[in-house]
């Protein structure tokens, strides 16, 4: 029986990598977790965290706006983006050290360094330059932003790992894409004073939401005064004489812009990493192919997170570490459940959702009830502020069964959160009508539409 | 058999009143509907509605603030209190027409006249100076504040009704009261820059809700510069020579301060209403006494709303009206509901809270499963704001259900209304559990909360 130098090695040291080598540690196991550049991986360093921080700082131009209908008078305000990003960068520092050293506090080793493989047991160490063992190895790489190496001029633009540390505040910006990535940064520099263009490829922004949120964040972003273009992309970007960028697209716009920036979807983290030597198979964008128990065709190697290019979302590989965690150390194979995952879009109007779109659902179940609400929240009238909220609930005709759950307005991450309790709860309409309104809140709309907005049946909308 | 001018005469022309009266006049009933003041009532013309506009107002202080933490530069900033008022009364003047409208535009006729019962089927229109007949009168006459009249000096302060029309921000105000009115306006006041003392008799703020909320709340409100007394009340109060008023405590303190504000709890509105001579029974203070389904002792005669004292909250009275009208003119005897409402207080936190208190779960229930969390949510970390949030679930040992949710910090309420959901549906914690957290929100701390806190087994805390 061999020994290893470890029971566990992670490779890569985000959110997913960081639970399980934390709680494998906790455990008893003898635990090692590499990671080539940050402890916090996409989540904490480059992504959820300081993209939040963005979107708050982003908020106040509009703070500021709002306040004179409310008998307040602003003085002159300024932003500096430098102070900005300084203390986000603070913050960051602090949740990484928080990252790695709750691993080591539960007993396991920490690696700052690349990891790859060697065979199905080993790693090579390449800071280090040494090589260790280990009975599991668990791949959780993550991803990164697809550079689109096919557009000419693309070494010119940004992706959002730059777009956290831009030493300047650009004037203007061209932003392409139409996932939440694209809106979100578009969001953020509009309401940090940017002018912001964003173009996208597909019919509508937000593939895959419902069309009535993606219809409703686009004109309320518009209204902003952000500029979108659908049905386009750009076909090159090349720099001007006074430093700017030129961006033409393929139906013969152009935009210029101080940065250009492209959020087109993300790429697993899995270039020279030993996948071939260790025989572990990938699919067709590089990921890692996994069974349902996050496991690869090598049977000691395993693979959660955005690397498995499941769903690329951080509590999504947190659940699938602790499962793992289950499965492999507790004896207790567990599932990854990633039914009715409750999800946030934080734009501005900000969207929360759960379970089936509209057309999804009159895809999957036919006959359907639709209740809908749209109405200015009570914080935008004494503003004059336009902006409407959207609040649907998606009701299966049969059972009654609340299957999804939309809502475009502040706040509707926080609601999407508790409206996916009540989804994986498979409650049902009756139990939304029989719950007393808090009032005056705006979720209280929830809980309140007695009557279908409309109805569909076969899949079609009938009245 | 008699014939009445109306099928149903409403008394009162707020949140029930005027739903009773529309919904029955959409059923095609001839319906009237008196209101001697505005209509909407109190949840529009001098509670719910304006207070919410009132704490927004307030908010752009920590707004303001917390600017500079992100970037941000604000210049002088100042609020002018008449504005506000003004803005408010344009909001409040387009609701009441929106009240009134709508009980017309259903078929029922509306009255701006004082209402009073001659006999179980007549009621005098005062400002008419004739009677009508009815064969169903409903009395939804509201309360108002208790003026307090055995304080000496009582005449010298104000009430919540005249808080939202006094002609200057005052500098410094005094308020008792330990009620969500008074804890609410403390907030109110303070964030528009009054100097605030709170005098309430009891141990602790907003009895009967969840301690550690109370606790939470108490601590942050302290520390963003309220003064709050327990355990003391006024005992006085007088005017100094200045025109400043002087309020004197039972325990010797003596306040001084612009205006003293009472929030003393509040009174039914049955005084002189003809309940006498009409034959309906009322109780101890002044409410009208109903069974369970809103019907008074005569039994054509109902009455709904705050004027019961039951819940006073604005979405039970619609309840119990929309009930009423099942009840009456649908003939589907339909009890209100009033298990499991959630509320809000809309302090600075803000609370949401739904179910049992640990206090009441522990005494009803016994054995209980606590999960507990704090923490400074992500918005408060770059401003260096210290104010913490407090997530609580409440879960009865045995079945595992979640029988109490409280949120002390930012979108309680919001959070609370759809809490309200999954308790209605009365899910376990185990539900909570497999629900995927939707992150970085603050509320998913209210599906990552894994193992329990402490324990309470046969009442008392156990570890």
């Amino acid at each position: 029986m061999p020994v290893y130098d470890y029971d566990l090695f992670v490779i890569g040291g985000g959110s997913g990598g960081v639970r399980a080598a934390r709680v494998a540690a906790g455990l008893g196991k003898r635990v090692a977790i590499a990671e080539e550049y940050r402890f916090g991986g996409t989540c904490v360093i480059r992504g959820c965290v300081p993209k939040k921080l963005l979107v708050y700082a982003s908020q106040f131009s509009e703070h500021f706006e709002d306040a004179a209908g409310y008998g307040w008078t602003v003085g002159e305000t300024e932003f500096d983006w430098p102070t900005l990003i300084a203390n986000k960068d603070r913050e960051i520092a602090r949740l990484e050290n928080i990252y790695r050293s709750g691993v080591e506090k539960a007993g396991g080793a920490t690696f700052r360094s690349r990891a790859e493989l060697v065979d199905r047991h080993t790693i090579r160490l390449v800071a280090e330059n040494r090589t260790v063992s280990a009975e599991t190895i668990l791949i959780a790489t993550g991803g990164r932003p697809n550079p689109h190496p096919a557009l000419p001029g693309h070494e010119l633009t940004i992706t959002s790992n730059d777009a956290f540390h831009l030493p300047e505040l650009p004037k203007a910006i061209a932003i392409a894409g139409g996932g939440y990535i694209a809106v979100e940064f578009a969001n953020i520099f509009h309401g940090l004073g940017v002018e912001t263009t964003l173009i996208y490829r597909g019919a509508e922004i937000l593939s895959r939401f419902d069309m009535d949120l993606r219809r409703g964040l686009h004109e309320a972003m518009e209204r902003k005064g952000i500029k979108i273009i659908c049905h386009d992309v750009f076909a090159g970007i090349e720099k001007c004489g006074d430093g700017r960028l030129l961006a033409r697209t393929t139906k013969g716009r152009e935009l210029v812009a101080d940065q250009v920036m492209l959020a087109l979807g993300r790429t697993p983290n899995t270039e020279n990493l030993g996948l071939e030597a260790a025989g572990v198979a990938t699919g067709l964008v590089g990921d890692v192919l996994v069974d349902d128990l996050s496991r690869t065709n090598v049977d000691n190697i395993y693979a959660l997170g955005d690397v498995t290019n499941r769903l690329q979302l951080t509590p999504v590989a947190i659940h699938e570490a602790m499962c793992f965690v289950e499965t492999v150390f507790k004896d207790n194979p567990t599932r990854p459940d990633l039914d009715d995952v409750p999800t946030a879009v934080f734009s501005q109007p900000e969207i929360g959702t759960v379970g089936l779109s509209e057309e999804a659902a009159a895809r999957k179940l036919g006959d359907l009830d639709i209740y809908r609400a749209a109405f200015r929240p009570m914080r935008n009238i004494l503003p004059g502020r336009e902006e409407r909220m959207i609040m649907k609930l998606v009701v299966e005709a049969g059972s009654q069964r609340v299957v999804g759950a939309h809502v475009l307005g502040p706040d509707a991450g926080e609601m999407a959160q508790l409206l996916g309790v009540a989804i994986k709860g498979r409650l049902t309409k009756e139990v939304f009508d029989r719950t007393m309104a808090v009032h005056p809140t705006a979720a209280e709309e929830l809980v309140t539409m007695y009557q279908p907005s409309y109805r569909i049946r076969g899949g079609e909308r009938v009245a």
